[in-house]
């Protein structure tokens, strides 16, 4: 009996389309046995097909298969499997879609184009029976995907607590542990791989946003719009709040992916968020990522390892490639689905009503009046105040000192409206931090 | 369109019976998603059918559904999905023998039968075309099974560290947190319901024996014998040396399970093994379990949670069941399988020929040659000395002093001859404890 063989195609050739090749070419004897026959890379699409592509492989490797016209992929009957890994919204949207269109199945790494293009990337599925798997898209290799949809299924999910990308985790990570500055943190990341040239989606936490929007998506089986999802990144972090709240607070910052169900409304958002330093989250450390899920029966669950890199993300496309490659062997990959959506939509809170604890440091100048007024202010907005330390050091000038608050839960709005009131009080300077704390976490 | 109904039979009506019928009545929407229809208990087999069973469900309850009659499930051609959780070797094994030879898919979370007769059930499986789906047996809710077995089927599985069982992991944490004596937890962890009246199985070991062999036989696709798991428990552990351990060593004791490829062979072992304080599986805690996994494409991977309770488990039995009843409505569960295994067999080291660190305890009498005798028998067997304490604390009588001894790598072989030889000294009272550690753990 002639072995059954799946033909992919893979779009782009960058970190991690390399590591799929060499993944692919290193397990033969486990690909026989998980999908009952052989995986041929019928095409490489890639910009650059003039590159030495030889040299990149520590193996016989046919040129020919390497093109620069996406229509070898997209037009040939034979393909049976697109693997998209150019990333970015635009091609790569237009390349999935048109995979599916075409009757060929999916695998694909790309979180932008999931998170904005969610409901018509998996309606395209459904309608052209044909499957779409992105294990790697979120945490890497490392299968939360799966076990949100499938594993964890029989759950109504009440909270996911991400960090969700590499980078800011590491600078973070830099700056807690070896008191670098957020510019010195980045500037390290970027000489040891972990962040891009331009660092902007990473810094500014939209990558992380991508990140939770699939989650989310997943765990509560609806359709998000990106724009609902709240984002603020860690550029305006400043070293002295990360070492006075780990000092005196026992927390740690993080950039977190907060997803939270309360009755018919979703709270989404990404930005830097404290936690206690005993918590796991807290030493989940440098490029290393983790998804914390509460379901209502399992628990708390844990998914932890690399987030990204060429292996870790490859990990993740080929087990998917695997997966498809023994639905098709068996006949029945145009038979099932990956994703169900619910077709109603579900209500994303708005920042300025949702509900949890603050740091608030503000650098007040040495006046009896100034304490009273800030606490009066507080009062006023119904901001319960849980510890409050006027520091020593002076961080600023001769004649300013940094008092810093954390508060009970309170209401976003009414936060904002009192560092409104209080930014306009004669003794406080005009810069005001404040910070989410994340309580019981 | 009327809705597809998937039928079920549960067997064993115990803690997670119980919470598998909690959930599936309160996940009505998310079936519907997930499955494309409903999901029908029809009957419930139990030896006790006289217990007022009405007043343990918070919900109207047919009480004709239950029988004592094992044959009312297994013989019901209308019973599409049996669901094993009377837990133990058998009857359970023949149960989910005669079901899948009767053509019907099994979800079980008996991690006893399936690791003791792994082959014989998988072969049913695969023979009669039905699935056999067993997420909760290892880690209960946590997707570790299918994690495993399909997000990281393109590793190669270099290591599996797993600490898969909450009743000792909740004694020794109690032993380091709160300095109990091992006899004071346990009684403690029966009262909390964390250890059963006769608590065997989960303090010798051989609970967490049967995870792993089913974590390996999916790591590695292959069949292997429990026989041939090294299998050592907690009991004789003493609280001196968890306290010496943490405060002088950096080290914390954890009941490891243990699964290593090296070229051919595969080191399977269960025992109490020190491991750095800094390790993330070191703050695993209490009742909580973890499986860290290393492949070679993902890296560091852990799946970290509840590893048993009434809704934690029945998370996993019922994802299986929503996932099972989703193939049958899609027509497709008779043409795919869970698990494929690699025919040959792979050799598992003896005990006797791992290699590893050690750490010794001895009690010796104040002598001035009983150092020098010690050292020259662990010389004379090539075993290299990481580091040695005279400790000042007289633990048994006004004339013995202990003295701790660390290793580096050593072979298990050459440290059992040496430790026969050292109990031959007239310096060396005959109480030797000797507990591994984990290298880079």
């Amino acid at each position: 009996m002639s072995d059954k063989v799946v033909k992919i195609g893979i779009i782009g050739l960058g970190t991690v389309g390399k590591g799929v090749i060499k993944i692919l070419n290193n397990i033969e004897d486990i690909i026989k046995l998980k999908t009952g026959g052989k995986i041929e890379v019928k095409k490489i699409v890639t910009r650059n097909i003039s590159k030495p592509w030889q040299s990149f492989f520590p193996f016989k490797f046919d040129s020919s298969i390497i093109s620069n016209n996406i229509d070898d992929i997209l037009l040939d009957d034979e393909i049976d499997i697109v693997v998209e890994l150019i990333g970015g919204y635009n091609p790569a949207k237009d390349y999935i879609i048109k995979a599916l269109e075409g009757k060929k199945h999916v695998v694909t790494a790309n979180k932008a184009a999931l998170a904005k293009y969610w409901n018509e990337i998996n309606n395209a599925s459904r309608v052209n029976n044909c499957l779409i798997y992105f294990e790697a898209s979120v945490l890497a290799g490392i299968p939360v995907i799966q076990g949100l949809n499938e594993g964890l299924s029989s759950n109504k999910i009440e909270k996911i607590y991400g960090i969700l990308n590499g980078t800011t985790n590491y600078i973070l990570t830099k700056m807690l542990l070896e008191k670098y500055s957020f510019q010195d943190a980045l500037s390290l990341a970027q000489e040891k791989g972990f962040a891009e040239a331009d660092p902007t989606f990473d810094i500014d936490g939209i990558d992380a946003a991508h990140k939770l929007l699939i989650l989310a998506s997943l765990a509560y089986q609806k359709s998000i719009d990106l724009k609902d999802v709240y984002i603020e990144g860690i550029k305006d972090i400043d070293l002295f709040d990360i070492k006075f709240a780990k000092e005196n607070l026992g927390l740690v910052l993080k950039l977190l992916a907060v997803a939270k169900k309360k009755e018919d409304s979703l709270e989404l958002r990404v930005s830097p968020v404290f936690i206690s330093e005993n918590h796991l989250l807290a030493s989940v450390n440098n490029e290393y990522n983790a998804a914390f899920i509460i379901g209502d029966a399992a628990g708390d669950v844990m998914f932890y390892g690399k987030g990204a890199g060429e292996l870790p993300a490859a990990s993740g496309v080929v087990s998917d490639i695997l997966y498809v490659a023994k639905n098709i062997n068996n006949g029945i990959a145009n038979k099932t689905n990956f994703v169900s959506l619910n077709e109603t939509k579900i209500n994303i809170l708005n920042i300025n009503e949702i509900e949890t604890r603050y740091y608030i440091r503000l650098e007040v100048l040495d006046s009896v009046g100034a304490l009273s007024s800030i606490t009066s202010v507080m009062g006023k907005y119904n901001i319960s105040i849980a510890s409050f330390y006027q520091h020593n050091y002076n961080s600023n000038s001769k004649e300013s000192i940094p008092v810093i608050i954390t508060t009970h839960i309170s209401k976003e709005k009414d936060v904002k409206n009192a560092i409104k009131e209080i930014k306009d009080l004669k003794f406080v300077l005009n810069k005001i931090i404040v910070i989410r704390i994340e309580e019981n976490l």
